[in-house]
């Protein structure tokens, strides 16, 4: 019996919540969901854009622990090897990690201007050149994938690291309304009918609204 | 043969380049320095702040491309296993991965009031509350390895991948003059004592101030 329990905050808002949620899945891991209150002090912080969530989302299995996306990825690697999470070949493997790496530490403009909300449809946002330079990134970074290994995920056939990694990119880049070149906009449709996203944004849209409970507007 | 080039920008200003560097040396890998100039694109926005540099550094090693620092050491986890780059004992290895994902993903504030700056000394800084919350968070994690695995090291005797994360931490903590508790002390004054630093100090203060050619006032 697996005894595993991912620790997440909102689904609606939670970008990182998400990539923990699909990596487990991914991996095949059998897990409880706990998810904590909009009041939490962790949740609160990432809501409000003060700062990335350390300690969410957070993985208890087989008294191992843990947090940090990139760091339940390698963890969820090592420990299911058969699930693909990571290419077989060293240099995609490097190159996954390097993108993977990118999403993880940057695209600050991104993530502050077009925040994850997956009920929303915001088609004014977006304009301002920071902005404008991280999404280009990111579809340079699509289109060199989609080229080299073929798609129609990042890394060929199956969905793996990367595409957890860049997943709550093409929910934001849908929420905003975002132009995109044709080989990026059938990478977007491909993560966003993903059985597995449709799954955690059916879910996200049954949740009472956090920011409203904390009285922020939006 | 070996034939490895590590790309790179400041000695004295990319934090980011001094932990793909530490852990090169780590791993025992032998390899060249490339050393961008302060008018490359990505030099330019790391010195200015503007963005983390995504493709700095830049590991190139028997036709294998990785970029991203902590894609970097994972590589260099797997391809010299024997370097002690991560703990073998499986919750210590995920300890230590996530507290290098915290480093990688986290601490904006004290990245942009605290850049690294190893030839300054500027005690005024660092006293706002963002900078103070990253500033706990760091030493929380810090005595909570110190703790647990004994010291010097935050894994005990060696150094490890967390170690080359936090190492530029305890250049902005003696560059700021930040006050820490008697067990942080001690660590960092370990790290700054450790030759592989001692090494990069000398040659960040021997090269000219890239800030000064950009014409920016600091």
């Amino acid at each position: 019996m697996t005894e595993a329990v991912l620790t997440i905050s909102s689904k609606n808002y939670s970008s990182w919540s998400l990539r923990g949620w699909l990596l487990c899945k991914m991996a095949g891991l059998e897990f409880e969901e706990e998810q904590l209150p909009s009041d939490d002090p962790s949740t609160r912080a990432e809501l409000l854009l003060l700062s990335p969530s350390f300690l969410v989302p957070c993985l208890t299995h087989e008294q191992v622990r843990v947090w940090d996306t990139l760091a339940i990825a390698e963890y969820l690697a090592e420990r299911f090897p058969d699930a693909g999470l990571l290419p077989e070949d060293i240099s995609a493997r490097c190159h996954c990690r390097s993108i993977a790496g990118e999403m993880h530490s940057g695209f600050q403009n991104l993530r502050s201007a077009l925040p994850m909300n997956l009920k929303a449809r915001l088609p004014a946002f977006g304009t301002w050149t920071g902005v404008k330079t991280d999404i280009d990134r990111v579809l340079t970074i699509w289109q060199e994938c989609l080229q080299t290994y073929g798609g129609p995920f990042l890394f060929g056939e199956k969905p793996n690291l990367a595409d957890a990694m860049y997943a709550p990119v093409c929910t934001r880049f849908q929420t905003y309304d975002v132009k995109l070149d044709p080989a990026s906009a059938s990478y977007s449709a491909t993560i966003l009918n993903w059985p597995l996203m449709s799954e955690w944004i059916e879910e996200a849209k049954a949740e009472p609204d956090e920011l409203e409970e904390l009285d922020v507007e939006f």
